[in-house]
């Protein structure tokens, strides 16, 4: 896509002209991605794939011997791609250098400290370097046509990955078991892999939000939280069904009817100018009034796309305001200490008026469990 | 592997004494499960799954409400699990008042620079942080018994799904269902996912070290770089072999001779007190004097463990020193672009007097290839 590129070289330029920056330094492999269309993923915060650098007048990918050519193939047309002096600090302070800058961003939030030392040694006191927050990942939270339409791919092939897998899942299966039925189906309908590490929790392995599935067998009765996505492109599905065999225990009725009545609350809630803070503050009131508010232990929900965790949030803490083209989960949970839980996610993206539900696979009404998991 | 992790906490803190160190704050995901047991993986540097800390007399892990029961689940027993501050860096300072600590060691590698100031401001003047380099890093080069029974186990499952492949890959299939295929057997022989994203490289593609399957079909005579790897425990096998079907053109079999005995050759220059840059260097004078050294474009090998890239490296501008339990790679490959090129990559273990090589998928002789790919 490098016309689609190249409009967002413009936005991160309108960016750093508000800020008055010469450059920035893209270390976000997300951000890096998403303006040049390299799409090699960093080993980590020490290994990167390559280091993008965006100027008034122009972006450069810089990369190892080892990755260039792969680079230089996927980059867009206006991105010069060069290989890395080592250690890489070097070549942005040579570019500085050619092009004058005086005052350069840098992504804190994951640049390492050790490369922040050495930019700020190598570039001398004439040249500031400022702190960019979230200035470049907030360019990707607005999803635009094509996006949305690789979204919606990555979400419909989750819906279909999961209706396969939960009508193979049995009890008596270990969880292990289960997550690779849930790779199996992930494969069946064409993802490209995992989101990332399904997870499957059984009876009090469901009071964990995030789990690795273990030996344990699933049993009847109990709660069994399958979270779970496929990838489109480099966009992410997420989606999690909470389900079980046989006859549920009480708690179980109780608890899944709350979360599930939440979860389709909050699709209501979504809306362009409210606060990721107030969307949650709905779900908690509702908990709070049921006496669980205390067993909701993470935020409502979290933006998708390049990367499974994204702007914006819809947390306690979130400052975020919802804008049309923000693709957010909506996941309330109920959590209790040794004996399980229920979570329940879709996706919705932000409309003008309101918001569209993104998710389609079932979510049981109660009573109607034996035909659609049983 | 409780007991296990206790050992390697003792060699972290005697780390720390030899540095005068109070305590390290753990934040690369890799040195944080070997110390700590905790399997969670990072999402992102800004999104760590939590915060390892080691001091004199005991060691925490800081995580989110979402992490912190499974962190409570899989810590070893001597690991305090506690919910992070929000920022982390808060809990930081907080444990760092309790437990009077003046001098504190961070991984500036990985540490965000973001977090690196907001410690330096939580914890005011009275506190030094000390830049660790690779010191957590490099108590993981040396393999326990129990890492290299995983890496061994990781190593061979990668020589059965490469051979599984090798079987069924047919020219005029495209590099992604190539791809497919060894994603297949991977988890067909037991795999635990991919060591990294498969590489499959036809033709020209295979000019390109680093290379994303695409659409691209593989042709008879021309080159395939198939790079792969198995995991098991957490442990990455590695393993590239180049593959051709039909008459293999004369460049081909030139270059292929050239870095398959240079592999060979390479197998008995590993030996403890020798160093990375010298067996990499080997290498290259041969390449050189075969008039191909130019396209040797990266360097030898590298570790592997717990992450694909770890020390020891092996290339021109390495200074580690190799010792019994380091487990390398060695690929010595050629690349002419516009043409193709030929990587084939081994795996080894240092011993006491030399190395052992832990790769058995076959290396085809010319001539012989038919029978083993076609």
């Amino acid at each position: 896509m490098p016309d689609t590129t190249s409009s967002r070289l413009d936005r991160a330029r309108a960016m750093l002209a508000e800020r008055g920056l010469d450059a920035a330094i893209v270390t976000n492999g997300a951000n890096r991605r998403y303006l040049t269309g390299f799409t090699a993923e960093d080993h980590g915060p020490d290994e990167p794939a390559a280091i993008g650098i965006v100027s008034a007048s122009g972006a450069w990918l810089l990369a190892s011997p080892t990755n260039l050519p792969w680079a230089a193939t996927e980059a867009a047309e206006d991105i010069t791609c060069l290989p890395w002096l080592r250690p890489w600090t070097d070549s942005v302070v040579a570019l500085a250098k050619d092009g004058g800058w005086r005052q350069i961003g840098v992504e804190e939030r994951v640049l390492p400290t050790g490369d922040y030392v050495a930019l700020r040694t190598g570039l001398g006191d004439g040249v500031d370097l400022t702190f960019l927050g979230a200035a470049l990942d907030s360019l990707r939270a607005q999803k635009e046509p094509g996006e949305l339409a690789l979204l919606r791919k990555a979400l419909n092939l989750t819906d279909e990955a999961f209706i396969g897998a939960a009508a193979r899942i049995q009890p008596g299966m270990a969880e292990v078991q289960a997550a690779e039925i849930v790779r199996e189906e992930l494969r069946r309908v064409g993802s490209d892999g995992e989101s990332f590490d399904t997870i499957v929790a059984s009876g009090p392995n469901a009071a964990k939000p995030h789990h690795a599935p273990g030996d344990r067998v699933i049993g009847e009765g109990e709660p069994v939280i399958i979270d779970m996505g496929a990838v489109a492109g480099g966009y992410h599905g997420d989606l999690t069904r909470t389900i079980w065999f046989g006859q549920p225990d009480e708690r179980l009725v109780t608890i899944y009817r709350m979360v599930a009545d939440a979860m389709h609350a909050s699709l209501g809630d979504f809306a362009p100018g409210r606060s990721g803070r107030e969307v949650d503050q709905r779900v908690r009131d509702r908990f709070d009034a049921q006496g669980y508010g205390d067993f909701f232990v993470h935020g409502l929900g979290h933006g998708v796309g390049l990367r499974i965790h994204e702007a914006p949030s819809a947390g306690p803490a979130s400052t975020d305001i919802l804008a049309p083209g923000h693709v957010v989960t909506t996941e309330p949970g109920i959590y209790i200490p040794g004996w399980g839980g229920v979570r329940i996610e879709n996706v919705v993206v932000i409309t003008e008026s309101g918001a569209e539900n993104l998710t389609h696979a079932p979510i049981v009404a109660i009573g109607g469990i034996k035909e659609t998991h049983g």
